[in-house]
């Protein structure tokens, strides 16, 4: 298998799973993460220098954001900048599956059409 | 509501959508895609300097890698580092719903308990 290439098959119902070190990132740290109907993550935390984008996978809850409660739905997703004061917990009567990219604030250069590149080789299907 | 906060509601059926724009992203681009039955990204692509990180949300498709065909199916998590020639498909029979996150490679530094600050502010439910 080439080095360019690392897999690892998550079951999202299983609490929290944190793929930096699994897949050898080197540009941001994900966890897929599901919390239990009225579950919550029990601190109010920011970030140094770390921007945090949310996916909602599944289920429903809330957060908590610099004072704002903010109803959170599966298919939401949402930046928090570094500064921001966030908790986040599932809905009383739901769970909540959703993922967490941790990634610097302002490290992103090109994108898409201005780094990606197109190549001669065909995949089979070509 | 808070300069620190930005959420949009993503139909992950809807073909593609990119994030980096509609949320001010500053670390990474992601797109959240579905590929109908049988559809593929059209070309094989690499990148200057960005890694890619999918996640398979929902059903199954192949990406070629650098010659090599690997299968996806939900759960699935992978990174590609950005010298990686790729080219992804849905299975002949079924959707894949996927994200792509793009970062620049070697951009992260500290990260969760390294960049994490504990706030002393309580959440409503705290």
């Amino acid at each position: 298998m080439s080095e360019n290439f690392k897999l690892v098959s998550v079951d999202a119902s299983a609490g929290r799973t944190e793929l930096h070190d699994q897949l050898g990132l080197t540009g941001c740290e994900v966890s897929v993460n599901t919390l239990p109907p009225a579950a919550a993550v029990p601190f109010v935390h920011m970030h140094k220098q770390n921007e945090e984008l949310y996916g909602v996978l599944a289920g429903r809850g809330e957060i908590w954001i610099d004072g704002e409660v903010v109803p959170l739905k599966a298919g939401d997703w949402f930046r928090v900048s570094p500064a921001g004061k966030r908790a986040i917990r599932a809905a009383q009567d739901e769970a909540m599956t959703f993922i967490c990219v941790q990634t610097k604030a302002g490290s992103l250069e090109g994108f898409t059409m201005t780094d990606g590149v197109m190549c001669e080789e065909k995949a089979p299907w070509l």
